[in-house]
């Protein structure tokens, strides 16, 4: 009963950093010495200490003989730092709880085996659903090889995104347009069509004050119809890639290439989405937001290549039949083949709506 | 602090009569002496006793020199029973707590200054504005003249009531379209479009069981369009009315009133919104429940006739630029026009999502 109490405190010092440890898995962990609590660490950012480090750094001689609470697996291998496993050994930790497993293969079960080894009493497996939920995106990534996709959508009730005149900034309010931009300091990259481009000639850019990282920004444009004079190509804020098809004319791709855009040309004379998630997975992205419009939305619903759906709705109706909706290209035909989603949150944010809405793998 | 304590019981007594009191109000009294509740009451049907009188004859004795809490004004007039007030002042009662004032203009305030004359106290607008809003359906035709409207719609996130296939059973699951049964039992009256019928051949009717009631059935249909063997024709569950506008070949029309269908024809080419709302209202339909299709909710929304929407999602897309949304008429050309909806209330039934909102006269 107590593990679960200070797991559960490990998870949420990991929880808070979310969106910042990038590549890295967020992990948090807690030293506890006689029912107290003598240590606390987060893993804060790639490249610096892990969580078990801080929370033995900050425990010092205490760590003797005292119980480790970790939400992950302790590394046991070389990496941009010293094997933590090691480090818990030295330390003289005494018992080691683990929420769940690392599945990255140089880690998998080898922590935990060198620690048993060194005569530590391991436990797995406490709290490891919540766990293994709070870095969903590292672990999705790690196992497909493919980033984690979450399709937002920012609609009215009946589930358009423009009024028949076309008429679409703004349908929601000003708080859960801003919780869009702390979205997209939490992925990767950000995905749009051109057809958005065209329209609303967005920046994609994380407005949040200081330290708000921009996602790298990526357009599927089959004819490479973005602008030469688009935000995204001037501002140099972020970097912009062009998803293509086969491209036979080569100008327009040479103009944009020399104003800093990455073209990338699929082998195909269409864009499939999964050959796209696999060639962004083998560019480093992890994590990938969709925000449309209508057209590419329909595309990642059809191929099924999504892990989570953001909703956005306002308290108001738009109507009209040929007003577009949110997803609004050839659709799925059958009832049973439309993917059944699980609502993990809805909450209210401003005067709108906002559902979070998981697929299984 | 102890009245907003009683009312609130009050509140709760008549809330769990709504739907059976038609076209009464719904109505709830509690009787405190000493801080001891000695009488309770609501009103259960229309031309049965009041709340009050069920209260006083619980009470008994004990309602001499006691405290009433009554979630509307009691009545001064002779209608199907006497006067409360009368009863009132006859059982002795010390002071009277009221939550609203009765809008029947053979009432409003009269049943106050009759307490007052006989030396009661009387207090007010404790707790108005949740007995205003239990009784919202009521208040507003008495005000009006028109039925409250409420609009329903059940479709995937996306909006969606078919796929581009037209399959459209079921989107939301077994408990959500059970909810539905109950909102229609509480309805006066409920209104598809002609569109629906010929689609869906539904029955229309509540189907919860002993006692349930079933609304009025009223189709729109423009051509008289309705098949002779349709459900809501031939099952005589409850009545059916079909409004058109006027027509020149009166044989269909004829045939349909033969099978004991009532037909309602408009003074004009074409049904307009307002025009069926008086005509509804001067046949005493107190409250409509307007479940669509997509082209009879759009007529509502442009009209702005409504007073609520009840929306229920399926944790599910459906897609497809050419499958039929919730509100697929001409629609709202600009942002600045769509109605401003209050969230009521948000639920999960069974796997689906129930939004309730509200919309101000």
């Amino acid at each position: 009963m107590m593990d679960k109490h200070y797991m559960n405190i490990a998870i949420e010092l990991a929880r808070v950093t979310q969106g910042q440890t990038t590549p890295n898995p967020v992990v948090g962990s807690v030293i506890v010495k006689n029912n107290q609590i003598v240590g606390m660490g987060a893993h804060l950012k790639a490249g610096e200490e892990h969580a078990e480090r801080h929370a033995l750094k900050m425990a010092g001689d205490k760590a003797k003989g005292a119980t480790m609470y970790v939400t992950l697996e302790p590394c046991s291998h070389y990496g941009r730092t010293s094997p933590c496993a090691d480090a818990v050994i030295e330390a003289g930790i005494k018992k080691v709880v683990v929420a769940s497993l690392d599945l990255n293969p140089r880690v998998a079960g080898r922590g935990i085996q060198k620690l048993m080894d060194a005569g530590i009493t391991v436990e797995t497996g406490v709290m490891e659903k919540e766990a293994v939920k709070l870095n969903r995106v590292f672990f999705h990534y790690i196992k497909t090889k493919k980033p984690f996709v979450t399709l937002k959508t920012a609609t009215s009730l009946d589930g358009k995104i423009a009024t028949v005149s076309g008429e679409s900034q703004w349908i929601t309010g000003e708080e859960a347009r801003l919780d869009v931009q702390h979205l997209r300091h939490t992925h990767d990259a950000i995905l749009v069509g051109v057809n958005t481009v065209l329209l609303d000639n967005p920046s994609l850019t994380t407005r949040i004050g200081e330290g708000g990282s921009n996602p790298i920004r990526i357009v599927l444009d089959h004819q490479l119809r973005t602008p030469l004079d688009a935000n995204i190509v001037i501002d140099k804020k972020s970097p912009t890639w062009i998803v293509t098809k086969r491209q036979t004319e080569k100008g327009k791709k040479l103009k944009l290439e020399e104003l800093g855009v990455e073209i990338i040309e699929m082998d195909s004379d269409e864009i499939h989405i999964s050959e796209l998630l696999i060639m962004l997975g083998q560019r480093e992205i992890s994590s990938l937001l969709v925000e449309g419009g209508g057209t590419v939305n329909d595309a990642f619903l059809r191929s099924g290549d999504f892990q989570q759906v953001i909703v956005y709705l306002a308290p108001t109706i738009i109507g009209g039949k040929e007003a577009l909706s949110s997803f609004s290209g050839l659709g799925i035909a059958k009832l049973k083949n439309t993917p059944k989603l699980n609502i993990e949150s809805i909450t209210t944010i401003g005067k709108d709506i906002k559902m979070i809405l998981s697929k299984g793998d």
